[in-house]
């Protein structure tokens, strides 16, 4: 039995508890938040949970095993820090950091204590991602020419960080999961319109063998769109993330090249056959992740979303961030 | 009437000699193509028409007022040159010529012989653009914040230009149009897999007071898109050319920002309300198109997709091509 | 304030309690249900409600005013008798009986009690359908030519009831809602592949004037549609009720008929113009509901969706349910 | 080589003639229609055909083998007569003829004289409707339990037979291609709003073993909808004849029923896997039909769409048409 402590109860903290709470090897014993009304939400809605204002008595508990931290990211740092410190091991909200040396920091103190440190990358515990992984792993795909993911929607505007660190997590973390190659080099551009912040923003990112990925986020669009493509060598497919059905379509498309006999000329050929669109586990992301987190703990296991898979998506978006603030300006990795 | 010579009638040149054809103040008297088969097909589904295989036969004719080129970029500026030398118009396919400094001393010829020179950006004269053009004029979107395209499909992979120049000078040209502002510079990124050119491409285009437009062109999806949104301060819209109906949706909502009185925080505010899909003019784009360039000889009148269209178009297409070669390098305009 | 009870915490009991507890001019006070698990499961969501095995406890409470029935619609009958009989007002599930007897029954005890009685026509709550009959009032359609209505999905089946008995009543009484006039007869058409109850059903009732609705329900459907077609004299809408946004488009699309001077021959012209969707107002339509059933009793007003309404609709369904049995005799009303 | 002539050359009859024009084993000698515009536009269009205002040119003429009837369904009996009485084998346009008898007529008058006779059910042609008569054969499907099919847009309005006559021989063919099996009985609903010809008509269709198909036609749609149902016992499908790529999709659905040990309740299950979108044959499926005409002529075999599978559309019709002006009266077959 694993005792938890959450830290944060804003817009994502009630999904955390919700999902801890309903597991069976874990046990919610207190919430954390600055906000009396948000305390008065969680008092209302479960038994048995106490509420505080001040995070010490979370990461000062005797009786909290691990904590998860659901606050801003420029806070993640210094609480975790709390966090691990007095032996709790830390489930923390996306971004991970907001520098790289903060999540190196973190990464070497969990690791020195033998602790867990999972970082909440919840899309690659859907069943969309776990099936494109499974597809990309069996080589279906072939060798990956291309990443295209488009996230964008109107708002929600946040008031610290900007449409690439509030809404690039998702695709960089569920990219550098299906990738699996260190990239290369990273090119952003973007613009801001309202707030001073940059709410419509695109980045390139480079792996070696030509492979390109890249990643769409903007708050001022007027429709919702939530769709990657990825081209392989011997199939493509697409995923829909809001598709009532059939989210991920895998395409038996491709094009090879033949060169012509003595001739110097490169023949391209097109291949066209079904589509198939595979079913998918339908159980709530963020239940799996939670209940793999206290697996991990349990068993002492290292999750795939570890503190290393948060450094590499806070030095991305540190990258993309720093190229974007340069028009464009390539930021080697 | 306006006698016209057609040269090429490969893969667009069909379209254009069927438009040309059903017109009454223009005659086709002659095409010109180097295959053989291509002339049988001309003769077998029109009367009236002349054949060669030599381009001589149509710039040297005495009886041809105007010229449609219909040939491989590369070819663009020879032939127009002689066009123009021997006093004819010149109706010239996209992208206009392989370098600004062609398109340049193209305009320069036709200015100097007074001969109007069009440079074919079909999709100006689609219903969708001429309405989107007509709302933007009427400043119901208010001030642009950005301009998203994609057109991305699985080939046709073209031997001698990469997929930039294959499909961007579409996307290109009809943002020169909504837009009307000079652009301040370009980055581009992109990749190739199959044939040594690049087959998905990326373009930034950073214009004054923050708007910025982004074009993703590929020759290797599995799935056809041909999608636009366009941001305004008041109003957005989507353009979706592959829509049965309702190819633009003209959306009522917006982001403002209020600062609170006293108080140095910025608040966002959203604003929805209804759709609208106007009537959209459904006469074929290069039918209203062909008929323009004969009115714009007629009339003596410069058409909007004049030389210096084609010539802004090319430039973006060459700075473009340049940044992606230098993964990225921003190119001031 | 307005205290209640509810029998009957199943599929739908929660939905129910959920949008009454949240309301300000009311209290739940009471839930009954048979299982000890439903009950538990109350207990555990919510503080202050007494959970009882008994529907007694609730239609003999002092302290209940109002009851809200959850059950198989076998049991709709005896409990609001008795609800009535002790004085509360009464909330009911669709379908509203079994039989029309059985709902003339309850109409006459409640006015003669004069007690508030609702039927649960969750439907008419929606914004959609809200916006409907607004533009419907407005006359903004015109003479209604027809109503068609599709609600298929897979499953699920019930065990009591065919599936006309299941999904029609929502598409029933939103017809009734909107057309506001008298059908006229009743053809139903239908068979049964699974369980001996039908599965799949179509219903055409004929109004006067040519009016003509039609409603398709199917238990057997590998995708799940929720579209109806509204046809009128001067517009026509559509509503896609599974639509992420727009779900209501109204068509500027009309015939007319005109007949040549000294001719006996008619000519048909179509029109066809802008496409429109209106902003829906967003409230969960059962609040909506909840909130109006309170208002009913607190300032005495007669609801719209009253017995007299779940009256019609069980007409139609019995009507329905013996054409079917009969393979499509006509059954008039 | 089959010398063809064709009469009539309306709406339909210009797809007749380019298809049977691109063929190789059979040359169109002439065109017959009454109005001069039409045969102007043969003689612009194609090279070698003599055109005639008399059908007698057709049917009497010496060098003609068989005879495309592309008139109004009142004509076709009598001129299938007099080709098939002149020795020409007949391809007629669908619906085959307006009555059962004279569809039975022109069997037995293509019986006796060892002609070829052909109803134009152009669809069963389509790589779609090819993909699902393969899928049923192979028992994919297992027993069919319906067949749903909607096929509504706006206009166009027929001045002499209805929106069944018009619209329903497209969706009865294919059933009938499909499902063969002799339906039972047939009831149908409707109404007429605009010239007072039936413009939405709603038919079911009664096979043994609780078969049931559904035909919804309708020319007042403001959207067009092309969309057909299959449910089977052991897969699903849907075609959509509107979609741009995958047509057909294959849904490995389906429900079962087991009955519980010693207990008397059904227990409906349900099972979801994946979804499947066939490659499908993408060549014109007049083209496909038109070789199929010629082929059975040369090779004297008899076509899936002869005579008899006309009659049976035909019987259809009448008996639908019957049931709707009785409001629904169902009609034995």
């Amino acid at each position: 039995m694993v005792n938890i402590g959450v830290i944060g109860y804003g817009y994502w903290g009630p999904n955390i508890v919700r999902n801890f709470y309903g597991l069976t090897d874990c046990k919610i014993v207190a919430v954390c938040d600055k906000s009396p009304e948000a305390l008065q939400h969680v008092l209302a809605s479960y038994a048995g949970i106490e509420c505080t204002r001040d995070a010490r008595d979370i990461f000062l508990s005797k009786t909290i095993d691990a904590v998860a931290i659901v606050t801003p990211v420029s806070t993640h740092y210094e609480l975790a820090c709390k966090c691990l410190d007095n032996g709790k091991h830390v489930f923390v909200e996306k971004p991970f950091t907001a520098t790289v040396a903060q999540a190196e920091e973190l990464i070497e103190r969990a690791s020195r204590k033998k602790l867990t440190l999972m970082v909440d990358h919840t899309f690659l515990f859907t069943g969309a991602v776990q099936k494109m992984k499974e597809l990309i792993e069996q080589k279906m795909l072939g060798t990956l020419h291309y990443y295209d993911s488009v996230r964008v929607n109107l708002g929600l505007f946040q008031h610290d960080i900007n449409v690439l660190w509030d809404l690039a997590p998702h695709d960089l973390s569920i990219m550098d999961y299906l990738i699996q190659t260190p990239p290369e080099a990273v090119v952003a551009t973007g613009a801001s319109h309202v707030n001073g912040l940059e709410d419509v923003a695109y980045i390139t990112i480079y792996f070696p063998n030509n492979t390109i990925a890249h990643i769409h986020v903007n708050w001022l669009s007027p429709v919702k769109v939530r769709t990657t493509l990825i081209g392989g060598e011997h199939k493509m497919l697409v995923w829909n993330d809001l598709a009532a059905d059939e989210q991920v379509k895998v395409y038996d498309k491709g094009v090879s090249i033949t060169t012509k006999q003595d001739v110097y000329e490169l023949l391209v050929s097109y291949r066209s056959g079904d589509m198939w669109a595979p079913k998918l586990e339908q159980t709530e992301a963020l239940r799996v992740e939670a209940k793999y987190f206290i697996d991990c703990i349990l068993h002492n296991e290292r999750p795939v979303n570890d503190g290393e898979a948060g450094r590499r998506i806070v030095q991305l978006l540190a990258a993309a961030d720093r190229s974007l603030k340069k028009r464009g300006r390539i930021v080697q990795l």
